[in-house]
């Protein structure tokens, strides 16, 4: 099946946002077997969009539309396909019962134009949006396939992987599968991981090995085409071996989900807890462990001590450590080893991570940005501190420090067995 | 002059990489008053490549493609529209040149497919690469401009800012530039500040009024095309006039910063500190505030309260206020208010702001996910608790609810004059 990409908004014209929806499904079509030959942006304009779509509908058997779903005026997407396609617009009642209990939950009047959101096209079937408003829809027509997905990505990512992918598969049918495993790193560099796995990599042709890194994980995405699960484990389970020989170290999910989880996952398992004292990362190590749903469970809490004075009186650390002629310093192995055991001990939980570091742009303490000490505590034994030196900017600094103390404590989880 | 941008590269198609060159340029683009109708991607193909410049060149006045002017096999850019135009490829000795003396000054053997790099299509203008080795190409054919720029975004921003677009404003000489005004809004969401302008936005002719939102936040772009500041200001205020009229009070910033950079920067005006007392947002409101390079000057910490025996020990909140028969409970108005006003005066802060919700996606406390109460103590004063009725998934109510709250600070703020 050859695909097109079109991505409806003037936002992209302006190049207000970058279109990371075409990246999502272009991956998520090559991952299921499907070539994308093309991609398009046009704006919220009637006359051009119908533009795209005539020449989308002409090369490809499959065009997905990103955007232009919402309430507003400007949302056009649904009208103009349904005008090119000459297919009523039909309300999609379990949709418009989702936005109406919405709103009524919420004590708040429905305006008019949110019941756009719940029409789809004549004919075709609705994918349900778990996470915002606007249905999506997929219809064959014309010898064409069409699918139709919001632009916000949230939105648009769980309906494409919880409803869109399964429409495909389903509409790909009697094509032979393709069977993936995906294997996901943490605690090593892209660069590092593909140096260790370069020859493999380069002499690929199948299973196919693809790594592609989000900031602080890397995945691998293994994929072939065979007739059974069974053939495709044949030609998987080697691969998969020989990679983990190499960097088996780093591998903490077979699935594709955060450290975080795995971490959290493991203490729920145990019936253990976790706190976090943070400097450098400022709140995002708990914010990454607080987006999941049930975190608090385990997680119980942290504090962010972002100034030398909240150090001391919220987590005990001697101000001669932190400041004055021949102190470690905020940013030193004592105050991150100080920062886990006092908090671990006064709230008296199973592990306590903790980081300081420079985040930059500038040097603090005269040293250097991406300077970070991670400090893990636990309830026996002693404390572990590891000094880490990031790169990148002060968003990237701050990520790669939080999903390294992640890695630190999902090390020691499994070590423990 | 109307522009259409394609990005050709096979790794882009596969979702590899994320499509920022056609961000960049649009934005640039726009800078300087030129539209673009359409982006496309094309892959590493000779045929595709000739379809996606015929379409553009029929429907726009200026193509820009970037990538696929390196040395190997696959960077087919100059060589297919050089075919398409009919024009020779000539080499471009200066570039040439400057390739040579880079391998020689390392030692190395250079490759005979580098001196592609040098090559220029005969009548058009070179592009210096000041950061690498493929020169880039501009010129005007059959009614037509094009300009190629390589794909690699530290060569080819550096190459559009310093060459490519003083020969874009060369090109349009006479045009009139545009001139924009960016209005950010919070505290409202986006569908109800439409409806709010909904006529103005109806009516819109000359300026432009388009609005759009992350989540949290709505940015309103006003832009018009005129002679001068002066003229353009004469057309701008009276909009700007117009809406703030309506929807004054959320105007935080008339440039482009999140909610966050402006509360900070009236914190550091005034010499005043900030700390958090999170329960729903998990440490969302310290990470947003700590992105910020220089933040530590007015944000001292906070502490991410996420179980009640946090809320208990850290904050104080007495456990009959938390728990039992008849207690407001974690999610209360009290709750709210006893974590804002008991961090304050522990640490001695001008303002604690806390939040306290149902995150989602199950209920919490028999109350509805998107319930969050947050309080504002200041040093002076009372505590103001205001109950929010947030919707989206988790990860959107810990986001809307982080903005609230900057939000209701930087009310206060801006109240006390």
């Amino acid at each position: 099946m050859k695909a097109e990409i079109i991505a409806v908004g003037t936002e992209l014209l302006l190049g207000q946002i970058v279109n990371t929806n075409a990246q999502f499904l272009a991956a998520e079509c090559a991952s299921i077997g499907i070539d994308t030959y093309f991609q398009t942006v046009v704006g919220d304009n009637e006359q051009r969009l119908v533009e795209a779509l005539d020449i989308a509908s002409k090369r490809a058997d499959l065009v997905i539309c990103t955007g232009g779903l919402g309430p507003t005026q400007d949302d056009l997407t649904k009208d103009v396909l349904g005008r090119y396609l000459t297919k009523a617009l039909i309300l999609h009642e379990p949709s418009m019962e989702r936005i109406r209990s919405f709103f009524e939950a919420r004590g708040v009047h429905m305006v008019e134009s949110n019941a756009r959101q719940a029409l789809m096209l004549e004919g075709s079937d609705p994918l349900p949006n778990d996470t915002g408003h606007a249905v999506g829809v997929a219809l064959e027509a014309e010898g064409c396939r069409y699918m139709l997905l919001p632009g916000p990505p949230k939105e648009m990512k769980p309906m494409f992987t919880g409803y869109g992918k399964p429409w495909l598969l389903k509409a790909m049918g009697e094509e032979r599968p393709l069977y993936s495993r995906m294997l996901k790193f943490a605690g090593i560099g892209e660069s590092t991981l593909e140096h260790e796995l370069l020859d493999l990599i380069e002499r690929q042709q199948d299973p196919t090995i693809a790594p592609y890194a989000k900031e602080g994980e890397v995945t691998i995405r293994l994929a072939t085409k065979a007739s059974s699960k069974e053939e495709a484990d044949g030609k998987l389970q080697p691969v998969e071996d020989a990679i983990c020989q190499r960097v088996g170290q780093y591998l903490y999910a077979r699935e594709d989900i955060g450290i975080e989880e795995a971490v959290l996952r493991l203490l729920k398992e145990r019936g253990e807890t976790l706190v976090t004292a943070e400097s450098c990362t400022g709140g995002l190590l708990s914010d990454l462990l607080t987006g999941l749903p049930g975190s608090s469970a385990a997680f119980k809490g942290g504090i962010v001590s972002y100034s030398n004075g909240l150090k001391h009186k919220l987590l005990e650390i001697p101000m001669e450590v932190l400041e004055g002629e021949g102190a470690p310093g905020a940013v030193s192995d004592r105050t991150a080893e100080l920062m886990a055991a006092n908090l671990r001990s006064s709230l008296d939980a199973d592990y306590a991570l903790s980081v300081t570091g420079v985040a930059g742009p500038d040097s603090s303490e005269g040293k250097p940005p991406g300077l970070v000490y991670i400090g893990l505590a636990k309830r026996d034994g002693p404390v572990e501190v590891t000094k880490n030196r990031l790169g990148g900017s002060r968003e990237i600094v701050k990520l790669r420090a939080a999903k390294q103390a992640l890695y630190m404590l999902w090390r020691q989880l499994v070590s423990q067995g």
